[in-house]
This record gives C-alpha cells, structure tokens and sequence, in this order.
C-alpha cells in the first residue's frame, strides 16, 4: 500500500486550559512540577476555580506532534476520541485547518472532551492535569486500519495505556502496522506514566516498538537505579531506535552501535514549556520520514522543542517549515 | 447606597477565537481590516472552516474593559448573557477569576454562548466576525439593579444597540442609573456599528451619557463630513466627558473649555491591536473612580491599551497594577 501519511498519531485528543500562576498553587494541591497527573471531573473542578484566567487550545500529546509534522510540511493524521461539545469542535478545527486528517471516534457516552489543565509557574514550567472525559473511551473500534496502513509510522503516546480500553486498541495498533509495513513508535509520555506502568511498558517496547521517544527523566524511571549511560545501553538492547531529550543539553539519539548527540538550540527565554517533547518528536519523525540522517532528525527535533517553548501553547504559531528552511536544516 | 463597585458594565459575553491569518482571508470574505461584523451562525461556520489553528480566550468589550479595571486593582462588575455550554463555563471562570463578579442571564433558548472569530493580519490589525447567540438576547430582565446602584459608572457597549431588546435593557440601565446616582458612560464601539445607529447614538449621548469613549474613526463616523477638530467640538457640546484614542498619536479627552492631549506609550511592536480601546476605557474609568485628574486617567487609559496590544488576546496577561507602578502612574 501507498504510504501517503508519514506519521499517524494515536493518542488522547485534548484542550488545553493553559493559566500562568504561582508556585504556592502547586504546593496547594500537592502537584509535582513539570509532571502530568490524571484528575477526576471533581478534582479538575476545584482546581479549575483556583486558576486565574485562562486561554484554551487543542492540545494532547500525539496530536501535537502530528500538527508539528504538518507545520514541517509533512503529512500526517491523528486519531483519538471527543466528546459531542464544543471542545470536540475546537479540537478538530485546529487539528484539521493545520492540514492533519482527523481519523476521530465521537463518545455517546455523554462524557465531554478531554481536558488537561495546565499550570505555568513564572520558571515557564508546566504542570498538567488531565480530566480524560471522552479520550479514556478510545478503544479497539475507533481504529482506522487504512490509515495505519497508509503511514509509514505509527506513532503511540504513553499515556494511553492509563485507560484499559485504550490500552488494548493500542496493542492491536501496533501489531496491524508491524503486520503491514509500518513502524511503531512509541513515546514513554511522562515518568510517573512510566512509573504505574513500567513492567507493561518495557514489554512492549521489546514486543512492538521500533522507535523510542523518552526525556531523561522518562528514561531512568524505566530502569531504576540505572545512570543515564546504563539506560541507554539498556534501551539500545530493547528497540531498534530511541531518541532521548535532555532539555538544555540537547538530545542523544542510540540505534545499535550508533550514539549520536545533538545540542539543544540556544532560547532567549524559556515561556512555557508545553509541548517540547512532542515537538522534538514532530521534528525527528518528519526528518525520518523523508530520508534524513539521525542528527539532522535530532536537529529537527530541537527546532521544534525550541519554537514551541518560547511561545504560550503546546503547538507553532509559526510554520516550521519556514524556520527550519531559515536553521539551513531543510 | 455605598459604591461598592467602581465600574459595571453591560455588553455582550462572547469567547474570542483568535487566528493568525493571511491578508487574501480577509478579501475572500469581504472583510474590512479593523471593523467588526455581525454574522449568522452558518457564515460563522464558513469563515471558522477557512480559519488556522486557533486559541480560544474569553473576551466581548465592555467585559475586557472590566478585566482591565480589575488588574489594575480596582473593583469591577459585568453584565452579559451566556448559553446553557462549555464556552459559558470559560467565560464565567475567566471573568471571576480576574476579581470581576459577574451578574449573568442564561440562555433557555438553546443558543450558544456568542463568539468572535479574530482574524489577526501580520500588521496585527484585528478583525472581527461576531455571532452573538445568546448574548443577542440580553434584555431588561437580566439588568441587576442592586448592581447599577452600587458602581459608580455604569460603561455600556454600543454594540448592544444591535439587538432591540439589549438596546431597549439598555435605555433602562442608563435611566435607573441617573436616577441613583451612578454616572454613564458610553463607548460607540465600531465605526460601523457607529454608521448603523447614528442618530439612535447622538440621541442617547445627549440625553443620558455623562462619559463617552470613542476612537478617531468611531468619532468621524458619529459626525459625517466634519474634521477632527470639529468632531471634537460637536461632542463636547454633547456630552460632559469625552475621551478620544488616535492610536499611536496618543489621546484627547474634552471636558467644557478643557482639551487634555496625552500621547500614546511607544510599543515595541503591534502583535494584535484586539482589546486596545477596551484597555484605553479600563485605565480611564480607573482613574476616574480613584480621584486622578483628566491627564492621568488618560495615561493609565494609554498605559491600558500599549500593554495589551503588545500580547495575543484582549485581556492583559499581566497585572496592569505593577506595570502602572514601574510607570509611576499608581
């Protein structure tokens, strides 16, 4: 089959409610900074009462990604669940008019779009709380097999093995693309993710993954007790690829005998942090894709990171085509 | 009664959904760069379907004019009608959150919260496609009398002269305002809407505002054929105050014999000029309600109007209270 999309994105379809504030709200909920913590509709209540004004956007982890990819100029498509509500219309708007196809399950549940409330302190660090709604409801049905046949890469966010159902779609993903010449890739998502599911995780990314996304944190809470050099010795052992984010001190790239490094590119000032991971794997999947040498994926990759962190929002204002052209990088 | 509130005001409760966009956007639809325009839903759908990614931010004028007061320090009310839906919930958080209270109606119709599409050109013009749903349907009955009475200026839109029922609310608030000693003041809002109600806003100018707000263009467009400095003359045999932004040539505010000219504070850029008379009237009606001379309320109205339009959104992100400080405007 034709691979006519680079990357389909499987994952929770999001909005954002992004509010600056100040440290003490985190001490007052008990949240761990920079972290993704899963919250009931009761919980993300209190909190959203305690935040100050907000913006909202489309938001989720692969779908992220996926509008990263489209802003390279790359194709890809995105799958994941809404409500039926006027976040389920944000949410496909923006992910559409970025030019990803929108391969998308509508709940009859009445459960609402997912929501991830989002806290930035003045450090620029973001610390998310997610209420599923409808994207915890995504499940084996909702797949769309033509388009995973149609991708050269799947790629698979961490946070969908949280939802049993999902989880289950996810497997079922996974083993259709390796059966039809698509890659798997599969992103670890967030370390206290890779905490309540590290046994499931190191399984399938023996079983199932081609490529690994992973931040440093991410990383060691796969292997505990391991330093970064062992972790990387241990992830080369158990997938083809793996791609790991440093924050500042860029990212190494491990794919058997190969160990590339990759430094971060220099911001003037870091304003939100959301979206780094997600971007830095828009970046290095579009390389990919379209032929390009591990460091200049790694390169792409920190482009990526680097525009959207100096921006509100976990998505590009700006085309990254044309940043990357004006990086020399495209 | 104690004027417990500063500032109330009374317009339309819309969530904004602001985009970047191209100028040829613009000429596709027949829009005019700068101006607001009332939609149907479906034209709404239209113009969204040819809209980029969006970020979702609460706005309406007379309401960002009350989050402009409120970050300053002051204390503000607001006064609109929403839909039975998640963008209500969005607006009713994001008023209350900045400390303004927020005497609403409900919609029972079944109409959405109103919403503004925002087409922001790469000059960072604003225009504005409005389709008001439910807050086309504020009327006599939402008016909050215990409210009106307490504020000590009562600001409406001229936008709300659109629909007759809001028009008709309105009329009331500004009598029962007078009547209880609460001051009135008036913005014209839009050269348009100026254009579609001129005589209706001449009328109520003369018989029942004390304060008018209006920008270059909205003044010209109240009185056809005459200069600036005749326009300047024919309001101020109309009403007691007038205030009158010229964008980067700062602002005149006319009170009898008195003629203030305030230039305006150098940005460093214009990103999105959305929210910038709506700030100009927050920092005036601040000063008014603190006992500052004409001269400093229009500094604080400038001060308003450059922090906004330096950012996306219309509602300052930061507080205008510290800002006014390091300016030793406060």
């Amino acid at each position: 089959m034709t691979k006519t999309l680079q990357v389909l994105g499987i994952g929770h379809a999001l909005v954002d409610i992004i509010a600056p504030c100040e440290e003490s709200l985190l001490a007052d909920f008990s949240l761990t900074k920079g972290m993704m913590r899963l919250t009931s509709p009761e919980e993300a209540a209190a909190l959203y009462e305690r935040m100050g004004p907000a913006v909202e956007t489309s938001g989720g982890s692969a779908a992220n990604t996926c509008a990263g990819i489209a802003s390279f100029g790359g194709q890809a498509g995105f799958a994941g669940k809404v409500g039926r509500d006027q976040f389920a219309a944000v949410f496909a708007h923006d992910i559409r008019s970025i030019g990803v196809s929108f391969h998308h399950g509508v709940s009859d549940s009445g459960n609402p779009t997912g929501r991830c409330l989002i806290l930035v302190t003045p450090d620029g660090e973001r610390t998310m709380n997610t209420n599923l709604g409808a994207a915890a409801e995504f499940a084996e049905g909702d797949l769309d097999h033509a388009a995973i046949q149609s991708a050269q890469i799947v790629y698979l966010e961490g946070y969908l093995f949280d939802p049993p159902a999902a989880r289950k779609a996810f497997f079922k993903a996974a083993d259709f693309a390796r059966g039809n010449g698509t890659k798997v890739a599969f992103t670890l998502s967030d370390p206290f993710c890779v905490d309540r599911h590290r046994e499931a995780f190191r399984t399938f990314i023996r079983d199932r993954v081609d490529i690994v996304f992973a931040n440093e944190k991410e990383l060691l809470s796969l292997y505990p007790g391991a330093s970064f050099d062992e972790a990387c010795g241990s992830i080369r052992s158990e997938c083809d690829l793996a791609a790991v984010t440093r924050s500042e001190k860029g990212s190494v790239v491990i794919q058997g005998e190969n160990f590339v490094e990759v430094p971060a590119i220099p911001i003037p000032k870091l304003v939100d942090a959301t979206g780094a991971g997600d971007l830095y794997a828009a970046g290095f999947m579009f390389g990919l894709a379209t032929g390009r040498d591990l460091a200049a994926c790694a390169r792409l990759g920190s482009l990526g990171a680097s525009e959207v962190i100096t921006q509100v929002g976990p998505r590009p204002q700006r085309p990254l085509s044309g940043i990357a052209r004006a990086h020399e990088l495209l």
